[in-house]
C-alpha cells in the first residue's frame, strides 16, 4: 500500500541548520548569553504569541504590514516582531515585582512576514540586552552596553569591527541651531548617506528646500572624519548654543570617557556624527556596529537610549538604553563572508565506545565513567563491522574513538584510536580520562 | 497630553516568569541540556512556523483542532504543536546529509490552542531527544533514552521517581492471544486505569463485549505488581506463542538488562505492564514516568518507540525510539508540590561593586578584573546613597558588596560585605578574587 506523501520543505524565509553549522551556531549563541550573564544581566522569557492589541499599541509603521497576525478562537493574536515591546509590555505588567534598574537579556525568536529575500529572514534570533531605569537612568549606562558587545565580539573571534556612536539630541540640536524645520525629514535623509553618498544626500536635502548654507554645514557635520576627542572639539567648535546639542556632546563625551574604562579598545569605537538611525525612537545615545572589512554589511549591532519605554502600557516614566544582535542574520553573513572556520564536526561527541566483539556491557561501562568525568560519549549501539563503526565516527567528525574487544576486556587496556593524527595506543579507562583533562 | 494606554497583559495559557522563577526555570533546562549533550546528542533546531500541509501530513485527531493555523499571503501556516513531526520533516528532507543512527535533542516551544486549565499551557516548552535509524535501530537505544532521563531527574534533585516500562508488542500479542478484535478501543480502555480504576475498566470491557474469561485475565495483566523480574517470569508463564508477543518480551528484557548497564538505580525503574500511552504512534518500548510521592500529576516524561518516524514525508523505513519532557509543564507542577527551592535569588550576579564617593572608574576597573576571573559582576552606577544602593543588592538577592570610597581607593583594601552573614572585611581585590576560586 502506498501513502500519499508529502513533499518534505519549509516555508521560503525560514532558517534551518544541519549539525555541523547548528552546533557553531549555538555555540556562538552560548558566548552571547554567558557574556550578558557575566555583566549580571537578568534572563527574561516572554511568550512568542501576544495579544494583537497589546503588541501593536504603538500601531502604524512598516512593521505592522510585516505582522503574523491571526484569530483563534475570539483572540486577536499576533507574533512577536521584536524583543522590545514585550519587555516594555513585561516592565509596565511586573513594575511592582521588579526592581530598578531592570536589567534584562532575553535571546529568542521574531518573526517578521517580509519579502523573502537572500540573508532576510521570517523567523530569526535576536539577543537583547536593555537597562530600564525607573524615572531616571544614568549615561554610564549607555557606555556599558556598547562595552558589553565589544566583549561579544572578542569572544565570538571577531577582532576587525567598529562601534559608532552618536547621539540624537546632537544631531536635531544641530538641526535647530540650522532652523531646520522637518527634522524628521532630514533625519531620514542623512540616515541613507551610507548607502548613497554625499552628494546624493544632499541632492535631496536639497529637494527639500533645505538652504544652501545648511545643505554645507550638514554635509560638514555628516562627513566628519577624526578620532574621538577630534568629534568632541568640533563639535564644540561650532558654538552651538541649543540646550539639547549642548546636553547631547556632555553624554557623548561621557560615553566615551566610561566606554575606555569599560575597557572597549580605542581601535573598536569612534563617534560617527552621521549615524542617526532614523525611523527609530531612540531619543540619546545611538549606536551601530560594522566589520571594518566588510561596509557593505551594514550594521550587524545596533541600539540606543530611550526617554520612555513603555509609554504605550504605562504613565510612568521608564527610560531605558537597550542593544540588540541579529544572530540569525548575522551567523549567515559571517558564513557567506567565510568567516566562520569551516569543516566543523557535525557532533558534540569527544569519544565514540566500539564494541568488536559481544562486550556491549563492558563498553557501557566505559562510557558511564568517561561521562562522569564530563567526557562527552557515546557508545556505537549497532550490529555490524569495525569499519561500518569506525565510518560512523569518521562521518560525524568523532575525533577519538576506543575500540573494546576481548582482550581489551581481559587486560583492561583499551585501544584508543585519535582520529585526526591516526595515531593507536593501549591505554587504561584511567590513561585515557587522564587525557582528557 | 494624555496617551492611549493599552492594559499589559497576556492571553490565558501563556506562561511568562518573574526573574527569580525565570532563573530557576533556565537551570533546569541547562540540566537538561547538558545531560542530552554529555550523551552526544546533536543540537537541532526547526522554525516554529511550517506549512500546514506538511505539519499536519499525518491528519486527524485531537491536536488538529487545537492547531494554531492562519494564512500569510498565499500560504497556509500553522505553529508546530510538538517537535516529532518537524523531526520527522527534517529527517525525510535532509536525509542523504545526516549520519545515521541520527541522534538529536531539541528543546523549543510548542503551541497548543487547548482548553484553557490550570498546569496546562498554550505555549510551551519541550524538550526531545530521539534517535533515528535507517532501516534499523538495535533496541538498546530503547533502554539509552529511559538511562538519560534518570540522570536528568537525578541532576534536578528529583530522586523519588519511577520510569515505567511496557512494550506494546507485549500488549497486542496478549490481545490476540485473547483473540480481541477491536484491540485499539481496549487499548484506549486500559490506559485509563490509573485515572479510573480497575473495576470501571472492566465495566468498559464488558460494555464492549469482551468476555467474562478475558476481562479476567486483562485485569489481572494490568494490576500485576512486582519486580522486573518477577513480571518477565509472569509474562513468559502466560504461555503465548503469539510471535509479537514472544518478541516483545525479549525486548522488555534487553531494555531492563540495558537499563541496569546504562547505571539506572533499581528503584527508579519498574515494568508496568498497563502503561501503553493507547493513543500514540508508538509500536515497541514505551516509557512514563512518575513521582512516587505524587502519582496524581501523571506522566513528567513519556516516550517510546516507533517503527516508521517519516512515512508521511519519505517511503524510506526510519524506526525511532524519543523521550520527551514537558519543561513547562514540569516546572509549574514542581512548583505548585513545593519541590523548587522557594526564596530564590532575583540575580545572577555574585558580587556589585558599589562606590561611595566619586570613584567610579575605578569601580569599573574593579569590575573588569572580577569578571576577567569569571565573577558574575555589576557595577551600581546610578547617583544615591550608601543606602539606596545597598538595598538594591538586596532586593534582588545579590549576596556580596564590594563598597569603594577614597579611602578604599588609596589604600587598596576595599569593604567586602557578605549579606547573607552580615560580615564585613577589609580585603585587597586580588584576596577577594581568591574567595570566588
Amino acid at each position: 500500500m502506498n501513502k500519499q506523501i508529502v513533499k518534505p520543505s519549509l516555508l521560503p524565509g525560514f532558517m534551518e541548520l544541519l549539525p555541523a553549522d547548528q552546533i557553531v551556531f549555538n555555540g556562538m549563541m552560548d558566548k552571547i548569553r554567558n557574556v550578558y550573564e557575566k555583566y549580571g544581566f537578568i534572563p527574561m522569557d516572554t511568550p512568542a504569541i501576544e495579544k494583537s492589541e497589546v503588541l501593536l499599541a504603538k500601531g502604524g509603521g512598516e512593521t505592522e504590514k510585516q505582522i503574523y497576525r491571526f484569530n483563534k478562537g475570539d483572540s486577536d493574536l499576533s507574533l512577536r516582531f521584536d524583543l522590545t515591546v514585550p519587555l516594555a509590555r513585561y516592565v509596565a505588567q511586573h513594575m511592582n515585582e521588579l526592581t530598578f534598574p531592570f536589567r534584562r537579556y532575553q535571546i529568542g525568536k521574531v518573526y517578521r512576514g517580509e519579502k523573502s529575500q537572500k540573508g532576510r529572514y521570517r523567523e530569526f534570533y535576536q539577543c537583547d540586552i536593555d537597562i530600564i531605569g525607573n524615572e531616571k537612568l544614568s549615561v554610564i549606562n549607555d557606555a556599558q552596553l556598547p562595552s558589553i558587545i565589544f566583549s561579544i565580539f572578542k569572544e565570538l573571534g571577531l577582532n576587525e569591527f567598529k562601534i559608532h556612536i552618536n547621539n540624537r539630541k546632537v544631531i536635531s540640536g544641530f538641526f535647530e541651531a540650522l532652523g531646520i524645520e522637518n527634522k524628521t525629514e532630514v533625519l531620514r535623509i542623512i540616515d541613507k548617506v551610507d548607502k548613497i553618498g554625499v552628494d546624493k544626500v544632499k541632492a535631496e536635502l536639497k529637494d527639500n528646500a533645505i538652504s544652501y548654507e545648511s545643505i554645507e554645514k550638514i554635509a560638514e557635520f555628516i562627513s566628519f572624519n577624526g578620532s574621538n576627542e577630534e568629534a568632541l572639539a568640533f563639535l564644540k567648535e561650532l558654538n552651538i548654543t541649543d540646550k539639547s546639542f549642548i546636553e547631547g556632546v556632555e553624554e557623548l563625551a561621557k560615553v566615551v570617557h566610561y566606554m575606555e574604562a569599560f575597557g572597549v579598545s580605542l581601535e573598536n569605537f569612534i563617534i560617527d556624527l552621521k549615524i542617526a538611525r532614523g525611523l527609530d525612537y531612540y531619543t540619546g545615545t545611538v549606536f551601530e556596529t560594522t566589520l571594518d572589512k566588510y561596509p557593505e554589511v551594514g550594521s550587524i549591532c545596533s541600539g540606543g537610549r530611550y526617554d520612555n519605554l513603555a509609554e504605550n502600557y504605562t504613565n510612568k516614566n521608564l527610560p531605558g538604553v537597550g542593544i540588540s544582535i541579529g544572530l540569525t542574520r548575522l551567523f549567515s553573513q559571517l558564513k557567506d563572508l567565510g568567516l566562520l572556520k569551516g569543516d566543523n564536526p557535525s557532533t558534540l561527541t569527544e569519544v565514540l565506545v566500539v564494541p568488536v566483539e559481544d562486550t556491549m556491557d563492558y563498553c557501557i561501562n566505559i562510557a558511564n565513567k568517561l561521562r562522569e568525568n564530563n567526557i562527552v560519549t557515546e557508545v556505537y549501539l549497532e550490529e555490524g563491522n569495525v569499519n561500518k563503526k569506525l565510518k560512523y565516527a569518521n562521518k560525524l567528525g568523532i575525533a577519538n574513538v576506543i575500540l573494546v574487544g576481548g582482550e581489551e576486556v581481559n587486560s583492561g587496556l583499551l585501544t584508543f584510536k585519535k582520529f585526526d593524527t591516526g595515531e593507536q595506543f593501549k591505554l587504561s579507562l584511567d590513561e585515557i580520562i587522564k587525557r582528557f583533562k
